[in-house]
């Protein structure tokens, strides 16, 4: 019944997935507890991933929890066609496959909502809206208990609706969840961004100006491991907080109209667009690099920059070099999108370790807690034990132990609390 | 009509004043705009402060916004008597000295509050108590306008009172704002907690085994600094998602019962009592040394210290060893206290500008906002606004300058946060 | 004349010289220097390199010199076909193709020396060895002015024939020249080592236990990079004074027994064999990942490992999971050989601007002191003067500028050296 | 006999002494040994040293040893009288008071050379100086077996003088020793120059502009450090290898023209005179701070500085504030001396207990090679079994072990160094 490229691509995608299963204590650590616990017996999860041996070990996780699981990609570039087949035989229901048309991606998305699922796990918020929208699929919304939703992007078209009272079911922000936006962001966005650019490059970051847009949590990381790597690192913002926060960290700080001139180097983590856009390209150096680790292909303004260019040519794989009027070369990493997925392999597994535990564990509260839909605010956090739980459980796995308060200590906060 | 140990202090204290207020440029900026603007015209303003420098200089510019200030020193130990003097000299009303009495003290919270104030600056709650409790000065409180906390202890003991229903007036929880939290527990604290420890050993850190208990702001700053300077850090925590980053940025984890068996120098920043005590005395390394930054002179247990050394001797100025029925000798620095004030100047005036920056704003947006006491919750967040042109300031007087939004940047964050 | 695989692959092996030309500064503006001066007019120069970009380029800049220019591959591994087509393109005698056999890789050398060189330039001192030992060679000892040695292995080679008064000309020890060894090893190995890992793994270095073995410059360059990333570091050594610098720098130091219990990753870079061998294997947690940044590939002993493993399978690309008999497994990367070459692309082409431009200029030195053929040590250290040129171009070229003493300083730095 | 200020001041002195010896490990152990070998039995050793507690402590292991010792302070400031009283109770013959004056100060000298040694331990080389020169004492000569020299400075005068044959016996260079340099120089001057300025100014680090003139060991030090308390930081070099080095490292280089006007902090290290100079004063930020940790204190010009400011004013305890004629002010710590010493307490008692060692281990190796007397070149390089031992026993005492090399692995190297 699943929809893939080639079921022989298999044993390629099983490998991949096994690689990163040894790798992601926690989850593995709830496949065992799921497989005894049957959380999601006779339940159905629709899911939209990235289709890759990360999230397919996922999915297979929530599968060992009861669950007839249906999972589609999330993203028609990310999609492996070797995964989606090592899925598939491993029980999951998959629809999906590489460079999928836009009506094929559709179809793909309406396959798993129309298994009449309880649960959704969301990435982008492609099958909330699908489910809402499309009449022929409005029948399905009561059967649905609630859902998770991974992204920022996603979580922002989540609160409009649920603002406009459109929401139908409660859906848990699992990125708002401390276990995954503290190192998800951090740790996962800092290193993956210059494998990314290292490996597509091979320049020394050692002694170079690099730029980095934005100082937020990937702000922070990406600037953080340039430094780390022994670059000279400029930040730009438009928050004056977060400017001194980099000032007081011992980086430079510029209008974006000044840090042009300078950079080596350029990483946009905003969430906003035209970062770098016409008003900059002629004050660039020759040669200078440009990359997006932030949001969709429009920090960088790619369509200006393909319009100001006199002509372009690729340098390297995944380089395209654009010839400006003044002479000068840019160079643009992966067409401008995310850089650490176009020109890398996304989130290292220990990473996406924790977020994907918080998302079954959410899903998990969420079959525990069926009967109990909210009256008013159907957007909700990921509960502090929930955090509290994945974090637990990953120090055990690494070896490490912490504190517990004494009787004494618990008093003494307490009475503090109360005043 | 002061009450002060000895006006002929002045000029010592006027020169520590000229110093600091010469590091402050916001605060001195404030003072500028302040003159001319007169938010504070025909006003009181009650002041509980550490009567030192930096304090001395905000006071004076709440004065020169036209008000009549009444200050007083919120700890008996950290009021300089030279400072008060030249405070004094410069027109404020002062009432402190070093090393008042318990009845003193409490004479001089009464002299300020006596005056009437409309705005009441509060470091830690005395002020804001005694008027609520203190029969003979209750008819004043519908004289207040309003007032402002700076310490985490304070805002705990406001937030009970305002649960209660006890706050007779609206209070700025100035602990809560950006240009407050982010730059004084990170920088200031991080800092000022070295400069006192190395001040008082002149021992290496480099290579040296520094446990830092508590993973909070506070303690992420101690720990950067720490081995920023060369030490192997090993952090003790309760919180398991705390202690993941603290396993992320590069450090050991360990309970306390095991940390304590390998730490060279210990620092306490949990905010709860008794994180080194009796159960750890008899693990700890000959030499060792311990010293609290965090929370009052309760986490590091001095009374039962006290109670299980067989003798102590002052080793060095601010380092008094205990010797210890197993024959090692543990060293504490400062009593106990708060070793960057014990043992140092406290926070740079740098951090200082900022945090005073916000007050003053805040003082002047009470005084905006006078007829306008809100009905419900009585304790407020600093506004943004506030933060913001806190740190525009900082920024412009450090000569940095950031950027700002286009239209069409505007427009689309402002489609994504509708949706 | 030239020997190489396919012409046609000129274009691709062209676009890889360009792309590394523009990275490299110092060594271009040799380059248009060269054209002027011509400093190796109607001279023959024999090279044996990594025939791949960065040393492409250098070949045509002693070729746009006046030289006539004979390459052939040093590695019959790292021989990249398309770089050696467009070399050939490019005017370059080129004898060389991936993958040669031993044989093939003789005659190769050997075309290059029967031109008759004036100039070798040497990579592990092969090209020295067959002239001296191969009698059909000998009688072109005397045409030879002299030559240079890159590595440290050539370097010792040289050394011991020196000492033994077999070498029949100068040679210059470019590895010991301070733009080599000061750079190279510590920024290119450090950075390049990463890359590799990250680029193969991608797995999160942050929190990880990361052991490397040996603390040289190398080591430093490999554990700085390793902590910057997050890691937990650990060093083993043998030189107590390394072993303390080490803890000073805030590493962990423990004998290799003790680091086998705890590393994730371990990285060798001692110049020494069997550095993880037998001993150690059974000790190595789950999982642990091995590889080798030092010397050939015999600092893990590969062969011991491989006589030791149950079974063998690879794991991702040039990552091969060894089985042990106590069901553990433990990954080696690139089969132990410097995982910096055999997984990733070398060092950066900017680090590579520095030592082939003190190549180039010891070339040009050797040319210049063609008649004065020293008579007692014939191992040549690269003057001063040859580093403070590279050095004072790169700064240059990366927009810096430095300080000259004035008259009155350099007499008083005189009068100290005088007494 | 001693000649000290006030014996009755030996309590504190003997507490200061008892301070350091608890955090000087290797010495402690020498004491020991010495204590049973009795290297010393019989002789005589001068001693010319800062008389603090560190050189004291130092001083009493020599007589352990079974030496008659003799002891002078080598700079009249940093003598403090309790310490000499207290090394006058323990034994030692003391010539020291504080504030001597010229002629005093060259009695002392006299005074411990009149007891006719065999062993002089100098700093700065007035000991070996006045021996040579001084006609009523050249007689003592023959009777000295060798000596050891500190300082850099000291080295240099050696150098001369046995350049000219005029050494009349052996002296080792202590300053050259692994464990003296690697660790003094970078560690020792990096943390107590910070030290001095944050206890002397007590203003924040994070976010300033710092610049550090010269990037030796000790620059490299203290630049490492600035950095790591959150310094944007800048170096200033005559050497352009150095100066690729420190932008490789991250900082930014500019000549001292450029690097005056941007400059928060100034510390000069680069043992050269006339760094920050007439040239410089005009450009200097308002406010700015300037410091000297290299060479007396003749690299800020102080002299040019008194000449060329209006007046000046003493801002703080240590700091003179010189109001220039463009109406700005700079700050100077300490006169311009080293700054961790007139501003500080000097290096950690660890760090000299690394050369401290070194200095008791070349003393001992004098007397058992007494009976061999080079023929020519008079200064000795520390033996490299020395650097071994004292960093072997350091690491010992620190708690750490190392590898050492297996038969095979030794049979491996040397087949490399024969080649």
């Amino acid at each position: 019944m699943s929809e893939i490229r080639n079921a022989a691509l298999a044993p390629s995608g099983a490998k991949k997935i096994d690689w990163v299963r040894e790798r992601m204590p926690v989850l593995r650590s709830l496949e065992e507890d799921f497989r005894k616990e049957q959380p999601f017996a006779g339940m159905k999860i629709a899911l939209s991933i990235h289709m890759e041996a990360k999230t397919a070990y996922f999915a297979t996780v929530l599968k060992s929890g009861g669950a007839e699981v249906y999972a589609t990609g999330s993203n028609v570039l990310s999609t492996q066609d070797d995964v989606a087949a090592a899925l598939a035989e491993r029980g999951v229901e998959v629809f999906a496959w590489h460079a999928a048309t836009e009506e094929e991606y559709t179809h793909h998305l309406r396959c798993t909502l129309e298994a009449g699922p309880q649960i959704i796990i969301d990435d982008g918020g492609d099958l909330v809206n699908l489910i809402h929208n499309d009449p022929s699929l409005r029948d399905l919304l009561p059967g649905v208990i609630g859902g998770c939703e991974e992204t920022t992007t996603g979580i922002i078209r989540l609160q409009a609706m649920d603002a406009d009272g459109a929401l139908a079911f409660p859906m848990m922000l699992v990125n708002n969840a401390q276990c995954k936006f503290l190192f998800d962001n951090r740790y996962g966005t800092g290193q993956s961004v210059w494998n990314a650019i290292n490996k597509t490059t091979n320049l020394i970051v050692a002694g170079k100006n690099v730029v980095v847009a934005g100082y937020g949590w990937c702000g922070k990381g990406v600037s953080m491991r340039a430094r780390a790597l022994g670059a000279h690192v400029t930040v730009t913002e438009i928050d004056p907080v977060k400017a001194c926060e980099a000032i007081m960290d011992g980086y430079n700080v510029l209008p974006m109209a000044e840090a042009a001139k300078i950079g080596d180097v350029f990483v946009t983590v905003t969430g906003c667009r035209d970062v770098i856009s016409t008003e900059h390209f002629a004050l660039l150096r020759d040669g200078a690099i440009l990359c997006n680790a932030g949001h969709f292909n429009v920090e960088v303004n790619m369509e200006a920059l393909e319009a100001y260019a006199v002509s372009k040519e690729e340098k390297r794989e995944n380089i395209m070099g654009y010839l400006l009027p003044n002479g000068r070369t840019v160079c643009v990493l992966g067409e401008g999108r995310l850089v650490n997925l176009a020109c890398g392999d996304g989130h290292p597994a220990e990473i996406m370790d924790m977020s994907f535990s918080i998302q079954a564990l959410s899903a998990k509260y969420l079959a525990e807690h069926a009967g109990a839909r909210p009256a008013g605010q159907r957007t909700i956090r990921v509960p502090a034990e929930v955090d509290r739980e994945v974090a637990m459980r990953k120090l055990r796995y690494m070896g490490y132990a912490i504190d517990t308060l004494t009787p004494v200590q618990e008093k003494y906060l307490g009475s503090w609390n109360l005043g």
